[in-house]
């Protein structure tokens, strides 16, 4: 068991906090034998790191980050790969407002009650800071993933703000500073948060996640099921208040015809779907169809407009945060999903490997 | 690792196939000293008990729990707890028609994909019935929690039909078949699902389960969080494709004052919040508050309608389901996310115990 | 975490105690596809069966093995595996005499002191009975392993009585009532135990095991070595209290070019140690040689003649044990040690399997 | 699970390799609250320090410490605990000469066969260099334990030379260069190792360590037992290839009285054992009585002086290794098992904390 793990066969764990030296994460379970560098990890920080477009926190930090192990002449040696990002730009002084000041809706409170101590300098290990370890671990889980096998994620939602899914194009994605997959959307929603960042608030976001050419079988029928664990790596992640699955919440509205996905057969022999309703995921263990699954990122909690909250002495305060945030810390969540669905899917690859060594790769069946 | 436990304090093991000779569980962890016999947890396992109105599966199974180790002389004594039902109403033959074909929806198919084999036998281990092993988990968990801890579910939307939430009534909860919380709501769900069954379709729904009574400081900053180990317990239970904590969804359209929950002091130095937009979870660690979680279930997938679908031969085929099955399988989960929830929270009351014992039991800070 | 749980991806659950109605296991991440059925592991569980000579305990338990999940058809489906054996003749008065009392060298005390309450007839969870568990985890472990795999265990000391090497025979083993491979120690062990139980004493043993044609490359470099695991496993049988791998102990005595294994080519290209001094297992990883396990067994603790110790009320007493108790608790443990390395060898085939499916299953290597 | 990381909840977690740029771990689960610097964790490594008398590797090393994370103004603050250890005299040019041979006795095969690549630069990820990490994980261990808990280790023999019982001392064992708590072996010992290395030879050894001050109950009965997992840990390090417990094989060769501890009541009230055999466990668990563990280290298989081996291509050759190695890898193991054990230690107080926060912290029964 760790507070700080996550996977089994392909495992992740993190260590640093906001304003430490430095923060680093550990794979450990990642076969031998892929070609890894640093040069393979670094443009998937370079698209959640800070700094880069007037809607996410100012702090500027190179993110650069150093292998320290498991790696020997380019290559993956099976043992533990380490790996370290330096912090640079820690001003903890902006912190010294809410040193002993809970901020509603943060962590803050909960960390004080549990630990009795509280590093207050930038939320500490609360910080999304860490997302970044999360972000490089994703990509080594790729490397694992192999070519064949792509994940994206895109903001669905900001705020009340959605998108009209028949303009939905992949490419779009990079090309807007919020990760919208529509590019009618972009402007409406480049005004809308400009005006919360300008009144000292925060907003919410939707966020997708995709991973298309898997190889069906991946997951287990009960509580190592594929979307139980893509559900606790999601809600992992800092502000994550919902997770879905395919159609997820909506599905619950519908009837038992509309909702199931139909099947007809390819030409090669394969299982051909006529929709997925269930997000590529059906009894715990993956289809072929694309894993599709939405998590909500709650508004950022550390905002400037004052609210009313208490201090460690017990006395009741005003709060207003005054450090760089996010004004929708939904953004940079989108790399950081992409990469813990990555994450689960290297790990469940692993363990089918284990026990299915002769599972099909694709939903293939014996044609009569 | 492994693929049929949670938890890892109260660690919970559970086999069975639907139409084996039983099914069972293990509870590994419990502490010694606790009373505990059959009567403890039969009550829960009758409340999800089959067979019990028109609108769940007429299949008639007593389920009648039997301890078999880890209670000596009507105590816990801190061996493992292993409980077993034996299934009684198999009836087999009426899966004959299904036993070649993959119903769309089903976990049929990927599991013919991943394990070669099937126990085309209702399901086998993907069957709804394994869920009264969780029930029976539950029931032991709720007496290591303790009585000042409570945990309680409801239904509170039936496919497209919600609730009132200024009706909600635990006490109504009880008294209509559907765990519905809204006396008005009932008559209206009556109707729809009487004419779904007729209609030989299925609705889906959405479950609301919450904690009250809890102390602070359960969890972890990052990845052992509670909201993530909620998640994947609620999640893991068949047919939910959604999860969401507190606010969930909708509070990713608010904005950050909206979704800040402020505080105030109580006279007896505890801190009082004025609202519980965050479900009684911030950064992963309970805040006191009740403990707010909600999870979506698909329509049964089992119809009656005939559906395209392909046989394990490749053919081509029509699908219809003929069994015994719940047309809203949502009204029986409602026990089963009671469980999970409650083996959640005592999971991490024990770790909490093991690294902070000196931590507060309220939200209790200095008076000055 | 779990206490009653060993292995990984080959994962083993106990529960039971031996005056309770039944005992049992349950077998997670067995692969699907597999032939078994009780008659698989019922020879296992009668070499191991109480009161089948004058030298092991009286009690008689059929230990008959009833498979309740994770088979059908004959062949296992991928899901947990469940199996039970029910208790039968369960003397609890024989231990009203030790109700209160502490036997020296026995767990009565610090299960006392741990938990609070006791189950006193006979041992509860700590008595040797649970082994029956191990042994038919053991039979399915030898089906992951395949017939190519071959675990054989022998006691080769009893007390102080050893073996003479030069004599050993796997197939006398079977041939008399203590697992000797040395057909000319067998009448002086047996006069020496029908002396020792007599006295209404008891005697300690050590057992060796070993498997054979295992390929190079289970285990790990460091925490999750082979070894490691191994000595977990045998230690954790009752009254075990030292493991050794391969020269183990004697190989402290030596200098290092004693102890190396030369290494040779074979004509077929695959590698040939002129010794086996490592037993099998280098820098935590098999070497494709046979792998050699011993363990040492402490003379039971349950005896006739009295000693001094205490009751639970801290009064001073003399305990003498009238039981049905082996003399030589070391002789059943014999396919107790086979069925641990089979149980470890199994996890570590699947985790090898899920990191390195390249790997070559011989050690072969490129001639020149 | 992980192959590089133990205990469940004080959780080691090792990375690095010999020749790599740094070394390091993380402590997980470490309670908060606990003073901790760097100076706490540094006298450990300087213990254990190569290049510190001629009887250990010349490689220059200062192995000073680095805290990454989890420590906040000198308290630990429950989140994890990383640190590092930059490597610094990595003459990888001495093993150009094994580059592609394998050693006889050491990892070499295995890792090239397991994993296909291999990091010929000192032996990688199996160099003993890594033990540096678990004397660190173990200071922050003995934290945990408190100062009421005292763990002390000494070599007991070294090649075929033992010591004499009688005269061991504790405050001998920092007084050599070979950890010995017997004044008269030193110099025999000093002559021995001299000779050995003079010849290009190595010597195996024996370590005994010892945990004094521990409360009864630590531990479990079946498959958490305590000396499972000391057995695990100890035979994880480098080299080790037996372990035993209290009287451990030699046990083995007792009869049931003599080999019983029996019980007298101490005046206050505490239970009086007249005699350790059991090494302080019972059961599985701890009896409040000195743990007392062994552990064989095989003679280091790095020597001067030739040995048939064959090459990477197939090929037969001599190998003989010049790199600068430990004549005894033993002495530098009294350290390593010191910490293995106290992170055994840790780990189980905080088990059984979680479980039994009522159990008594010494073996007291009431008094009649």
């Amino acid at each position: 068991m760790s507070h700080n793990s996550f996977g089994h066969l392909f495992r992740v764990t993190s260590w640093g906090e906001s304003h430490g030296p430095a923060i680093g994460g550990i794979v450990d379970g990642c076969p031998p034998g892929l070609a890894l560098s640093e040069a393979d990890i670094q443009p998937f920080l370079d698209r959640r790191r800070p700094g880069q477009s007037k809607f996410v926190t100012q702090r500027q930090e190179p993110d650069q980050v150093r292998l320290l192990s498991g790696v020997f002449e380019g290559m993956t040696t099976g043992t533990p790969i380490a790996f370290m990002i330096e912090n640079q730009d820690q001003r903890s002084k902006d912190y010294g407002d809410i040193r002993d000041r809970f901020r509603p809706g943060h962590a803050d409170l909960t960390y004080h009650l549990k630990y009795g101590v509280r590093d207050y300098r930038g939320g500490g290990r609360s910080s999304a800071r860490e997302t970044a370890i999360r972000v490089a671990a994703g990509a080594i889980a790729r490397k694992v993933l192999g070519d064949a096998i792509a994940i994206r994620g895109a903001m669905v939602a900001m705020g009340p703000l959605g998108i009209n899914r028949t303009r939905f194009e992949w490419d779009e994605v990079n090309r807007n500073p919020f990760f919208c997959p529509d590019p009618q959307a972009v402007p409406l929603w480049e005004e809308s948060l400009a005006a919360t960042r300008k009144a000292g608030s925060s907003l919410g976001a939707v966020i997708e996640v995709v991973a298309e050419g898997l190889p069906p079988g991946l997951g287990a029928p009960l509580y190592g099921k594929l979307d139980a664990d893509i559900a606790a790596a999601l809600m992992s992640i800092n502000a994550v208040k919902g997770v879905e699955i395919g159609e997820g919440f909506s599905g619950a509205a519908l009837d038992g015809e509309s909702n199931a996905d139909e099947m007809r057969m390819n030409p090669d022999g394969t299982v051909q779907f006529l929709s997925n309703h269930a997000g590529g995921i059906l009894g715990g263990i993956s289809t072929g169809q694309p894993v599709v699954a939405r998590f909500a990122v709650k508004p950022t909690s550390s905002i400037l407009t004052p609210r009313q909250s208490v201090d460690r002495f017990g006395a009741e305060v005003e709060v207003l945060t005054k450090g760089r945030h996010d004004p929708c810390v939904g953004i940079r969540a989108v790399p950081v999903g992409e990469a813990m669905l990555a994450c689960v899917l290297a790990d469940h690859l692993l363990r089918h490997r284990a026990q299915n060594p002769e599972a099909p790769s694709q939903a293939r069946l014996p044609r009569n």
